[in-house]
């Protein structure tokens, strides 16, 4: 876990400022939960893994020796909305649509762009079945990234169903889809032999490997991204021919293409029969964003129609998106993509303090510049002004003001830009209008 | 813990926005640190109270089942702080003023205004021992709560050598100042027959007891503000005459007081010889925000020239100040002074959906209203109009427009204003200037 220094934090609130613009634009509405859940909200629905990455927080008081967690902190933002939804039900619309941009932690071993703890910036849309939830999820999406700079993201589409006619038809047992989708995952990191090492370790054939990875690890054809996706879903509808629920599956994402023609994520989703997601509760479409120099997604997401009924007793679909913002800020700070104007100093100008006895009218300065909307810091000591220039040079505050005893006789300031290193005398009336504009 | 909906996120994303505005005029910059600490950075810092209500991580891995906790929820912004500014301290500038407004977690017993996940609005400046700082933390404390419209607000004064002083010269023994300023520090809630009774318990004399409450405990004089507080400094300065460090500490309170004259703090604060703060690690002056209307405290702060040198072995003088968003925000409501703009709807537009065929086609419209600033709802099923309508009206969205055949034919669409009822049609063609003003 890490600290965000000045710099960083700014950074990290322009770029969450731009995923939340675009989110409230296709009618996202803000939702924010505790860090802390009942740790019984948690617990099984990551599968396995997931179960032990969740980091646990004591119950107090008395049972504190004992060892006993009642609570722990949050793993993602998608079980704790399904939570909301379930707790909310009656005050929430009947299409509930959210954006949540809050930490969560894992007990994960730390890698490029991976934390224990790091925002996700998630869009849900509850309520509904229709494709357009998952069109306008992966629109969204895609034009967060494209907001932020990013024109090679692609957005990897793929659903539950067809994965498991796949399985079904190869002939790999229901109760074994579970062990073969989490080993599936690991292809982008350990490759199609690894995959079917792993495979064999759970012990399926290694002809049922072979049968599976034929057809959900095939690379891409190369061809335009319409057109390989298109052959790609004909290859899997031939190969699972009759399996109504596969077949109804690779309907839904025909749909989703369609209706995702002519919005921003028209030319970026590839349809990937190898993505399986790794989290147990997706039910339908599952999608993942990657660019070409980061392993691993930058964000992912799915369809996931049974979370909230675990928590309700009644079915709400849903489908959400989540963005990973961490791994984001690293492409973009390796790729330079920040604009220059987030770097900005804390303030626009330092009060020198001429000495103690005056430091009252530098507060009273000071006052004036804020009111006048002019982030302003007053230096605190009454230090020698060639030692207060070196800390504002230090700092790149681009101005620095004066009043000492003759401008106060004259009603003046003087001001030096450091930028340029020009010094000048201007009225103490109005000063903070002659600032801005000195500030350009 | 609480979760926050759309309209609850609003009112804080408000009020931290108003905040953040006059924190960055002042010249402070923004910091972020993990929601998780060390538990040895936390524990020691706050006072025996403080320890029992910190939040505990189970260390992860084979030490999970003996209970023990190597980690801990962040228990306010100042100790973690503290650790930052020992940890960065070559590359922070030498007056690192940071403002920071993040969750904090304690166990504690939840009341009004008071949860046990609540957001501290931190302001600290580092490195100098000058009044300048405390004079800049309540002028910016003050002036952020007048911008959230509290006029009223008090911002009380008073400092850990005076109370020492005064300790001291009743005979209050040196190593029971922690208990008698525990005590005292539950004035508010439990008067003064209140304080006496914890002072007996903790073995104080009933005469000491007395002496102590008389000189600290007694009401503000009614008068000008700035009478009463000379007339509560001379009082308190009579009585603890030669007492080198408690005379300095009114010294530094005058101070403080000259200095803010010009500020936003001028009129608000008042010495307040009975104001102890809980926390253990002040070493100067010491503040308190309250309102008339909400017991207890809506923030606070002081100087803490010790705590960075707890980490580092070197000490950097620091002063800092506070401010609890969730009591702000429960007053902000009783009074309802949140602006009517902050409880938008989450879209401008809801795009009716003619048929399934057509959805396509409404989300395509949705690609160029948001391109034009809108921010537009789909619905996402192809139900009944009427049916549609009614989720509209429910969700309080000002326009509806509707794209059916004839509409498309005539290369128009249809809007219905759900604020008046009114219906028309407008060109299809820049739609998205035609709704902004209607939207006005």
């Amino acid at each position: 876990m890490r600290d965000f220094l000045p710099a960083d934090v700014r950074r990290r609130t322009y770029a969450i400022g731009v995923i939340r613009g675009v989110y409230e634009r296709y009618g996202f509405e803000p939702l924010e939960t505790p860090a802390v859940e009942n740790i019984e909200t948690l617990l099984g629905k990551y599968g396995d893994e997931g179960n032990q990455l969740i980091f646990k927080i004591l119950k107090r008081g008395e049972h504190e020796a004992s060892g006993q967690a009642d609570l722990a902190l949050r793993y993602d933002l998608t079980v704790p909305l399904s939570r909301v939804v379930a707790e909310h039900r009656s005050t929430l619309p009947k299409f509930f649509k959210r954006y949540q941009i809050q930490p969560v932690w894992r007990a994960d071993r730390p890698a490029r762009g991976r934390f224990r703890e790091f925002f996700q910036c998630d869009v849900d849309a509850m309520g509904s079945t229709s494709p357009v939830v998952e069109a306008e999820l992966c629109a969204a999406a895609c034009e967060a990234m494209q907001a932020l700079g990013f024109g090679d993201a692609v957005l990897r589409l793929n659903h539950r169903a067809v994965l498991g006619g796949v399985l079904e038809v190869a002939g790999v047992p229901t109760d074994r889809h579970g062990d073969a989708l989490v080993a599936l995952d690991k292809l982008d990191k350990i490759g199609l032999d690894g995959v079917k090492v792993e495979y064999e370790k759970r012990g399926l054939s290694p002809a049922v490997a072979d049968t599976v990875l034929g057809i959900l690890g095939s690379a891409a054809v190369s061809g335009a991204v319409a057109a390989d996706n298109a052959v790609a879903l004909d290859r899997v509808e031939a190969f699972v021919a009759g399996h109504e629920k596969a077949v109804a599956g690779i309907a839904n994402i025909r749909e989703v293409l369609a209706l995702a023609a002519r919005t921003p994520a028209a030319a970026q989703l590839r349809v990937d029969l190898s993505l399986a997601r790794g989290l147990s509760y997706y039910t339908g479409c599952i999608m993942e964003m990657t660019v070409p120099d980061l392993a691993g997604s930058l964000g992912g997401g799915g369809r996931y129609d049974d979370l909230v009924g675990m928590f309700l007793g009644q079915q709400v679909p849903a489908a959400g998106f989540s963005l990973g913002l961490e791994r984001i800020l690293v492409v973009m700070g390796e790729r330079a993509m920040f604009p220059a104007h987030i770097t900005a100093t804390a303030a626009d100008v330092l009060i020198a303090q001429w000495n103690a006895a005056t430091a009252g009218d530098a507060l009273a300065l000071a006052h004036e510049l804020r009111a006048g909307h002019l982030r302003v810091e007053v230096y605190p000591d009454a230090d020698k002004l060639g030692k207060q220039f070196k800390y504002a040079a230090s700092t790149g505050v681009p101005l620095v003001v004066i009043e000492g005893d003759d401008e106060r006789a004259a009603s003046e300031l003087t001001v030096k830009d450091l930028r340029t290193g020009d010094q000048q005398r201007l009225p103490r009336a109005n000063a903070a209008n002659r600032l801005r504009e000195m500030l350009g």
